[in-house]
């Protein structure tokens, strides 16, 4: 496997900007020995930094910016006046075809909406998703969108859902992956509008994937399907959730150690096996967020991550520009005949309630 | 303290009844001497099982109904028809003063349905909230709403807020509870249309409460703030994707320490320390959640849980009757002038986007 994967790394994003982002290339070069790194950013601000990782720097470049985008910048005020920021450029990068794919600890909403702006979104598909995957009993489970659309109809709904559905099977290799709709509650009667209606297109339409109802919010953990779809409000705190009670449990896990002198022997025999199980479940090994449905390979790094949930973030992106994973989605979505779906949409939508 | 407490206890509502209630019952008279018990349901089903409790039956009586409601029912069709169904008879003693409290693993929405049609909201009350506690980092996090609302506007928001520091001051204890609602990210344009208008009358308002802000769904572990306000939607999903995490925790602790003969070893000095603290996550200890609200004290139980966690429902209505939570609720929130602050409500609407 001699092809080069290169990635534009947007060096001034995140809360542990620029060091978080050179320390994680560092790691990553060594996990990734075919990933050549472009950092975009305040080259004063980080040049010295990266120059004393050697090995890095050989296989790195530098392409300086004077500007960056501002954690609370807004969106819409980023895709007007932000054309010189380290992360419109990166983004660029990949337009351009001199980054195979990007990836930036940077505001969320920025991000999303200068890669809108800058890849486009893919043919058939309305808005982009945030996706990632979270462990599971059994294995791992694609949960979007995360936070790209606060709301959401049932358009956006199925075509998610299809999103996910190439991605599990083609990048993450599940065969025939299920497919199902988050909700409160697994009976037909419950949810919204835009769940009851996506969930009619995706039983009466004929899509090409296995679509499995809905499921609720323990499913996920549980890994009762492949790939859980929802809207960027509730997958959002879903996903927070999650991280966080994982935390809590660890917290418990450790207090349970040193409550007592048996337990603390207890652990002294047991430390190894829990230093693999903090690994994990350690939300670092799930950083990474893809940015589905764009002309291009976008990764969302968390803002509060260190180098090694950075590193983790590279590998998303250089698991998906390998695999060809635009490529394979554009395709496989491309194929797909929404219009008569979207279309029951609107005859659904005229049954009263 | 020799105050009886008598609850209603609807037989025939959950995934385990009659045999849950019954045993959970068992456990509960055991943990609160002063309660007494009224069986709701097809006597003809639990009367023999409930006789072979002989202490139980001691300090129980049965009221007979030939119907139950069904786990499916539309709750508009049990507020229509459901007047001799278990569940009904069971909110209905407390109306008649007959009961203190009703605790039901019943259908959800059927049980809110038929305590507003039975009990009614308290004054200044548009709409009731289900409320539970969370265990977190730092002791207990009231959450509301958790299904009962799939929709909230800010009114519904502002209202759980107030309905929720009252319930974490009064009952659990806490001293100046800290309230917040739950968004996807703490900068102030973010989030939905009816949560900043909600987060403005909270602010601007002149209102008893201590309001943080907005708070992310890792706070709720984290226990950031006392009482987390959110929609029914949004509520419910985090609420057992929570759940299903820990369980996915409990089980990586467990194939942890069966991964080694080290490990295995380990386990058996800290057992006793893990024991207590598999305790300390189980959602049976969780289990029960406050409709708040409304005039009477009403306790939704999961409707899959087994004896130990009905136990734990049971253990919140007597924890509410025996606290003069809704006198204290009624009394707090009667207090409040929400006028001011409502009205405010609509000057937020005015301004545009």
């Amino acid at each position: 496997m001699d092809k080069t994967v290169t990635l534009a790394l947007d060096a001034m994003g995140g809360d542990n900007a620029p060091e978080a982002v050179i320390a994680g290339a560092n790691i990553a070069r060594k996990r990734h020995p075919e990933v050549r790194f472009i950092f975009f950013g305040d080259a004063a601000k980080f040049g010295k930094r990266l120059a004393r990782f050697k090995a890095l720097s050989a296989v790195s470049s530098v392409v300086h910016t004077d500007e960056f985008v501002a954690a609370d910048a807004k969106p819409s005020q980023v895709v007007r006046t932000g054309r010189n920021t380290s992360m419109w450029k990166a983004v660029e990068a990949v337009r351009d075809g001199t980054a195979n794919g990007v990836v930036s600890s940077g505001n969320t909403g920025a991000l999303m909406a200068v890669a809108m702006f800058t890849l486009r979104t893919l043919p058939a598909i309305d808005r982009p998703a945030i996706a990632t995957f979270m462990p599971t009993l059994r294995g791992e489970t694609v949960v979007l969108d995360l936070g790209a659309n606060l709301k959401c109809n049932a358009r956006n709904l199925v075509q998610f859902a299809v999103m996910g559905e190439v991605y599990s099977r083609t990048v993450l290799g599940a065969r025939d992956p299920k497919v199902a709709l988050l909700n409160i509650g697994t009976e037909e009667t419950k949810g919204n509008e835009a769940l009851k209606e996506a969930a009619s297109i995706l039983i009466n339409a004929d899509l090409p994937l296995t679509f499995c109802g809905y499921v609720e919010g323990d499913d996920i953990p549980n890994g009762t399907v492949d790939v859980v779809v929802t809207d960027g409000f509730t997958g959002n705190v879903a996903l927070k959730t999650a991280e966080g009670t994982a935390k809590l449990m660890t917290n418990f896990v450790r207090q349970a150690f040193r409550s007592s002198l048996s337990a603390r022997i207890g652990y002294l025999f047991a430390r190894r096996a829990f230093t693999k199980m903090r690994m994990r479940a350690d939300p670092r090994r799930y950083n990474g967020a893809m940015l589905l449905g764009l002309n291009g390979v976008c990764v969302k790094s968390h803002g509060g991550t260190d180098a090694l949930g950075f590193a983790t973030a590279i590998g998303v992106a250089v698991d998906m520009a390998s695999k060809n994973a635009i490529e394979l989605i554009a395709e496989h979505v491309g194929q797909l005949d929404l219009a008569p779906a979207l279309a029951a949409e609107s005859s659904v939508k005229a049954v009263p309630n």
